[in-house]
């Protein structure tokens, strides 16, 4: 019997009706500030209600003295109330009707102190009474912007399909961060903590047959239902690209993990098997998660491993050619057709030129590698390709700025043209110079919102194309 | 017979008392424009005498017709002519006693035209004859703030102890500019391109002698002179920290490498076997190339393999815990000494609180990931640290510029009191809130300002620590 025989109905948990925050708090230092204002801030549809026993407004809200004094139904209640006044919370909740109980509160089993833990077990079976399912404890919880949800009130309205799952709090806050600044617009996401009642598992398999949902991210420190989180996972890699990053994959870690989410965490190996067999896409760390949700949602599929690299100098083609290779691709040679093109408009580079098409023979050929690119990219030799953006030969010309600006354009124009996978690479974000970083942040930021990946490194980008070709 | 029975003598490669610029020019977006406003910006102390038949004055310095015609002793001629051009400089150096003859000038050998190739042998042929001695062609050459050369007007005038040999010119313009932004201070840099006549080797070995050079990192595509490469290695790195990053590894980047630099690159296995023997740190991309470079440059040698990890919340722990134990690190529980400090300011964490030291417990007990670092910088159970500073936390905080700004003052001046090596992560280079993207830049220039290494993620930095700890 599986674990989840039918879609698990948890739609009122990404898109409640109406949300009551137990612990809002006055001071806006204070999560108890930020739930409210978070929700407010990302345009939440139903009413908020603000709990509070002694204030009349939290954050410009009515609030409310307790749930019972609440004038309506309330589909779900974040609880930013210390550990001890949980249990009666949970108990409210049953006595109201509330679908969805969502535990910021902290120091339960993660303590390690057997009496936490067992209010932990306590508050779960006072829910479960009740048919109200938890989320966390210890998480931060939502966020889904076409739900009206966040959990900090400085993160993106932007709404996109883009699902992410994590044990973990602040990593959560980074993928967003990050994600966002590189295009990734996101949908469902979900820092369940503890995992005490809604499990990742149960989550990776709604979402599979959630219609918002086109790719899916996990960070995950340990299953407690191992058996379920393998359904949904497979469940979910049959229908969109699923990427899991594990963590506490050491000694080291699967401590660090115990005492932060009371995760088991496992062996690295039995990790890399499984989500291998389930269809899954694994990342080592958080660069890799990302790198690869970009590329799973910016990009379609390539036909084959046949490679075309343009862009930078020399040494960034020797490079390129290396971390091409490396990651299972073949820099297939120039054919014909662009060796004519090239000797029509400069024929002493004819027989020079090659794949990498290194920019700088060309200089002043009135060829660009973004010209060559996109003759490269129309003919059958060619599955995929690589872009170097090369920013460091504009910083040291005259008019870098237009000059750059100009040739992220025609690239972007390129890459948007095709209907075959490029990966742009742009990757001097370290250079002291406020100017040259103002310009590489604005043609990063235009790539990002044209929907074309950028990776700071050609190797990330040859690595991630290599890893999604399949 | 060692190839280098004495030290090479470089020194007015590297240093000459004069220099002329052949096919200097006035069109600022040129290359001849670039040398003479280059070596003019870094208040080179000697004359500068731009070759140029034709104009008066070049970038506001004096100009002369030829060689012949300049009033002093040339120790170093640069090349912008055209190749063509070439032998007959050759033969007018050797006539005026110029000692270095560095080769801007490319499209010899490493176009694969015979005739080009043959051309290169004559010219080496004329100049050995008398005593002129080639770098290049096919490289931009010379970069040595202390001796007042540099081959771009914008690069930085700081001067330092850092020496970086590279095949490639954009590579050595990335490295430069990107090293410098974190913090390195370089010394002697040289591009030699296709190396005809002065070679990695030798300059390696020139470069061991060098009182100025500190840490040595290079960039080779391949070698023409396989044992003097050895040699040249093995002596520099019996003296001082030597990093070289060997591109061309693959077959696609040995076949880009001969039509960039006619550089015969070789397998990465046999090359990994002879860097080890020689003693030197093999890097594998550019991005290991800077964070050894600044791990060996800014950090002493760890006594042992230890580590103390901080900062970030829970997933960061995690994650940093997995980094550390997969580069060879122990992540020791907390001595009693730091235990009992929490225990006195916060006894309910002393119990839960374990290392990596997870910032988010502490939020409120008057402790901070900085002071506990402090006190575990002191214990001799920990031969080393990584703090994360976890900006993400910040910027969703009211005051988070100040908070931020205070948290990292205080983090550096725990790295400047201990004598163990710190290595800081701080990422969230990736964000589109340009006030958070100066706010980051502002903090991460400080750390560079003050001598202390930052990685942009927790792997890099115990990757970094992890091949430098030996």
């Amino acid at each position: 019997m599986p674990r989840f025989p039918t879609t698990p109905d948890l739609d009122l948990l990404f898109s409640p009706r109406s949300v009551a925050i137990a612990g809002a708090s006055t001071n806006v230092d204070s999560p108890g500030h930020d739930y409210v204002q978070a929700i407010k801030n990302q345009g939440f549809a139903g009413p908020i209600y603000p709990l509070n026993r002694s204030a009349d407004e939290v954050a410009g809200l009515k609030a409310y003295p307790s749930l019972a004094e609440v004038p309506g139904q309330v589909d779900l209640v974040i609880s930013c109330l210390p550990a001890g006044a949980v249990l009666d919370l949970a108990q409210q909740c049953g006595a109201n009707g509330v679908r969805f109980l969502h535990l910021f509160t902290g120091r339960f089993s993660e303590t390690g102190d057997e009496g936490a833990a067992d209010l932990e077990r306590q508050i779960a079976a006072s829910a479960a009474a009740k048919g109200v399912r938890i989320l966390g404890p210890n998480g931060m919880g939502l966020y889904h912007p076409a739900g009206g949800l966040s959990f900090r009130p400085d993160l993106p309205l932007t709404r996109g399909g883009i699902a992410f799952l994590s044990q973990s709090g602040n990593n959560a806050v980074e993928v967003i961060t990050r994600g966002n600044a590189r295009g990734l617009k996101f949908g469902k996401v979900a820092n369940y903590g503890n995992g005490l009642d809604v499990t990742p598992g149960e989550m990776l398999r709604y979402l599979a047959d959630d219609a918002e949902t086109t790719v899916i991210g996990a960070y995950v420190e340990g299953v407690p239902d191992g058996r379920g989180f393998y359904e949904g996972l497979a469940a979910a890699a049959a229908k969109k690209p699923v990427i899991i990053h594990k963590a506490g994959r050491t000694k080291a870690g699967a401590r660090s993990a115990a005492s932060h989410t009371a995760a088991l965490a496992g062996a690295a190996e039995l990790w890399s098997t499984v989500l291998r067999q389930a269809g899954a896409h694994e990342a080592r760390n958080q660069e890799q998660l990302l790198d690869l949700m970009l590329g799973a949602a910016m990009l379609p599929k390539a036909a084959g491993r046949n490679i075309a690299i343009v862009g930078g100098g020399g040494g960034r083609s020797v490079q390129s050619a290396d971390a091409a290779e490396e990651s299972g691709f073949t820099v297939v040679p120039l054919p014909d057709v662009v060796r004519e093109r090239v000797r029509t408009k400069a024929p002493q580079l004819a027989d020079w030129v090659g794949n990498p098409v290194d920019q700088s023979i060309l200089a002043g050929s009135g060829l660009s590698s973004n010209g060559l690119l996109e003759l490269m990219l129309e003919s059958p030799s060619y599955d995929l390709a690589i872009a170097n953006v090369g920013e460091d030969w504009f910083f040291g010309r005259p008019d870098a700025g237009e000059r750059l600006k100009h040739a992220c354009n025609r690239l972007a124009q390129v890459c948007e043209k095709s209907a075959k996978p490029v990966a742009v690479v742009l990757g001097a974000t370290e250079t002291n110079n406020r100017e040259h970083r103002t310009l590489v942040d604005d043609v990063r930021d235009d790539f990002a919102a044209r929907g074309i990946p950028v990776f700071a490194s050609v190797e990330r980008a040859a690595w991630t194309l290599g890893k999604l070709a399949g």
